[in-house]
């Protein structure tokens, strides 16, 4: 067995069975190893920062790790990105880069060059193997180190004689430790901040913000009157009609402190203090009263649901109120931001997963949708513009009984748009809105904040990304979707409604 | 004067006046410097790739470095991998990173993390400004190292809080050296080689590839019957009808070896020892001959052009041959790569420059070309694809004046194809070609070099990007440039004649 056919079997003997990849020239004995074994789904992208994304979004929503392959420094370099948004979205992941055979380093070839430096930032566990004896077992670690805590991101990098050698074995190894629970005297002061009578919020993150540990949360909130909240920068959310209710953050410094002015305790699951994005002259980055207390019963390597769970059992038992919300209506006439949500309120699947990076087009749509069916809400967790699409492809892999609806905004999905390809490649059943407001929006916005006024010609010239204005519908058929653009909200309508039908990808075009 | 503005007034005084860039938020301050400064150029980049590779096809040309205004750790995390080509390539440049407030670091808030980690190995020169008061002194430090030497890739990090505070000011600053000329005994040396009578070549790189330096070249080949040779991996390489002779080292291992087995000695000059891109099983990673001397006149930050004048200076003057050669004939009928590499040769126009990424479709071009008027020909340097479409956007910006004919294989292409939109907005003057052949065939070839037989259906699915075929016209249309599909060798020669008489961009798929 050849190291590469240890890592590979490695990796689906730990239930690891789903590459996202872009291999080249150094990954080629590994390609050759999956073209052997069979066994491993291997879903390609045309670049790398759709393959980090793709293994982000499949994590999100498969709950344990996809790898990825990825072609030594500059391959994996693509990824960074999109690494770092999944790295700060707490996913497992386990990433083999290959490298130029050992004794081939010393040249200095062209593709030589610093692996390690950049992959350090975005790997809580990171190694190169030395072995092809070695690759099992660095995989067997990887592996675990991924599905340890909440999730991690584990990067290997093979060199390719590591690959190419014999000697490889698969090696038994135990299952990934549970993640740690908070320790009982942090459940009771939790509890008895909750029964204070101080105004308090509960801000989650990780798996206390679906499933059972939502449930959890959402029958403390019932006993204690405490406001749920979920960060800005959220992983997975799981909402809509009968599901408890979860506030987010707002994005904006002044919305977000008026948002959490009332809360004298803030308890943190999985989450950090809210803060805000970016700092401004003369204003504070914290987003929290002064006079709020802020607890953490459990940091995100902890396991969040468990702790909502130890902490519901200590309160009493409230019943949740009843609600049965009436959706949106479905509006007609003009495009408006509004009339687009209220769209996507009305006519949302049940059980869909939202990806979310309409940005400044999209605001309202959280509001919109919160009485619709249950469904998931995928977020931006790191701030890298150009996660929506390849997230959906991700997400999509996961769970190919769903309907998944990806908002990008035109600036942010021009970083990524080759993950449409993929889309097609693999008929996956997601739903794709790019709102063209032709213009970076969220700059405007902030070099307002500067009050000097309009920007000039040349800022203007920077924020604006229309002359020539890009055409969605001819990227996206260049890339075999079929596209349309809408120009009134009945055919926004119309064009959702056609692509949940199709059952494959399909792209609408919203000028604004 | 804040620190955003004196970093600009530095950088124009140092004389670079233009920019590429896709600024973010933490950059927001920078751009409204530009704004009210006015003098800088700014050519913005739908992704940072793009930005990286610009900045390195303008420095190619123009001789003198670009700065970058990219977005703090992930912007410039999507430039890393054209950063890693234009490092090989000794280009200078000036990258600026925006970075968080530095009191607001501490907050780890979500687009925080790791900007020195992943620069530093594509920098030779790197820094965080600690203060508005340091900016411009800072600035001109990174203009001076990258006009250092034959050029290096300086990067400054500038945290929202010195670009906004006061206390700014352009520092008077020194000329940057003069590259470093190798010492008389080493130029004595190789001219003593020159003279041996046995067998010699010369492998040049830098500025001994075009201008003076490649005159100077030309004279110590006809003086002494020396081959003159450039590295696969070429920056920049000036060639064409009565320009001295230089032949690229081969890609493929075999063919390279069987290239240089004629050489008892081989002068460096700006070059690396020859060796394969990538290490093969029981093959040696070396392509000279074991009985052949290395010589290393001038290492790569040394003066290469200097270095092949002092040495043409101590050699007998000898007249060139006299070359009247005639271009190739225009080939007609159906496509072929050897028809598509003789129509660009007829019909190459005077003085362009060719950016070259043709991969495995292009191999015959070199030689089609080698009698069509004089050119400039720039190649990937760092072996990282999705060079060619920048690349040829900043060699456009640096020499308005020349068409530029940007060969690029399809798979390459799609990972900056963000790049047309660049050339539609700035009206640049670029035909680019689309070699269609719907595979990473490079990797197809080495997946044969396994003598494995032929790739099964999971390596072929990796191998092959059809299913769906990319539409390159239909991706040109949507991103502001007119395209065509040819499909006989009479459609190309037209399309290419159409495209340099266009005086703007145009793209042309070849399905191959």
């Amino acid at each position: 067995m050849t190291g590469a056919e240890a890592l590979i079997r490695t990796l689906l003997a730990g239930g690891v069975d789903t590459c996202f990849t872009n291999p080249g020239t150094s990954e080629v004995h590994m390609v050759a190893a999956l073209d052997r074994i069979g066994e491993m789904r291997c879903v390609p992208g045309l670049f790398e920062g759709v393959v980090t994304a793709a293994a982000d979004g499949y994590a999100r929503m498969a709950e344990k790790p996809a790898c990825t392959l990825l072609h030594l420094g500059p391959g994996f370099a693509n990824g960074i990105a999109n690494l770092h948004n999944a790295r700060r979205a707490h996913v497992p992941m386990v990433n083999v880069i290959g490298q130029h055979a050992t004794h081939h380093l010393r040249h200095d070839t062209p593709l030589s060059g610093g692996i390690e430096s950049i992959a350090r930032p975005y790997s809580r566990w990171l190694r190169t193997s030395r072995g092809a004896s070695m690759a099992g077992r660095d995989t067997a670690e990887a592996i675990t180190a991924a599905r340890s805590a909440s999730g991690q991101i584990a990067t290997l990098i093979v060199p390719a004689d590591v690959s190419w050698s014999e000697g490889g074995s698969v090696p038994p190894f135990p299952p990934p430790p549970e993640a740690e629970m908070p320790g009982p005297e942090m459940v009771q002061r939790a509890s008895a901040m909750l029964c204070s009578g101080l105004r308090t919020a509960i801000l989650l993150a990780g798996n206390a913000l679906y499933g059972k540990g939502l449930e959890h949360a959402g029958r403390v909130a019932a006993a204690t009157g405490a406001k749920l909240l979920a960060p800005y920068p959220l992983s997975r959310l799981q909402r809509g009609a009968g599901l408890p209710a979860v506030e987010r953050v707002h994005y904006i410094l002044e919305q977000a402190k008026q948002q959490l002015e009332e809360f004298r305790q803030l308890i943190l699951v999985g989450a950090q203090a809210p803060v805000a994005y970016f700092a401004y002259p003369g204003k504070d980055s914290t987003l929290t009263p002064a006079e709020c207390e802020i607890f953490t019963l459990a940091i995100s390597d902890q396991d969040c649901a468990g702790a909502m769970e130890a902490l519901a059992a200590l309160l009493p038992g409230a019943r949740q109120p009843e609600e049965t919300p009436a959706r949106p209506a479905l509006p007609e006439g003009a495009i408006t931001l509004s009339g687009l949500a209220s769209t996507i309120g009305a006519l949302l699947p049940e059980n869909a997963i939202v990806v979310d990076e309409s940005m400044t087009s999209g605001r309202g749509i959280m509001a919109a949708t919160q009485t619709a069916p249950p469904h998931d809400w995928l977020g931006n967790t790191g701030g890298s513009i150009g996660i929506a699409m390849p997230l959906a492809v991700g997400a999509a892999v996961a769970c190919p009984d769903r309907h998944v609806v990806c908002l990008s905004a035109d600036g942010s999905g021009m970083y990524t748009l080759q993950a449409l390809w993929t889309m097609a490649r693999e008929g996956l059943r997601i739903t794709t809105v790019i709102f063209a407001n032709r213009a970076y929006a969220v700059l405007k916005r902030e070099f307002s904040y500067l009050n000097i006024g309009s920007p000039g010609q040349l800022a203007s010239s920077l924020f604006d990304i229309g002359r020539p204005d890009l055409d969605w519908v001819r990227l996206a058929q260049g890339l075999g979707i079929p596209g349309t653009k809408v120009t009134s909200l009945d055919e926004f309508a119309n064009a959702l409604r056609n692509g949940f039908e199709s059952g494959g990808p399909t792209l609408i075009e919203v000028p604004l």
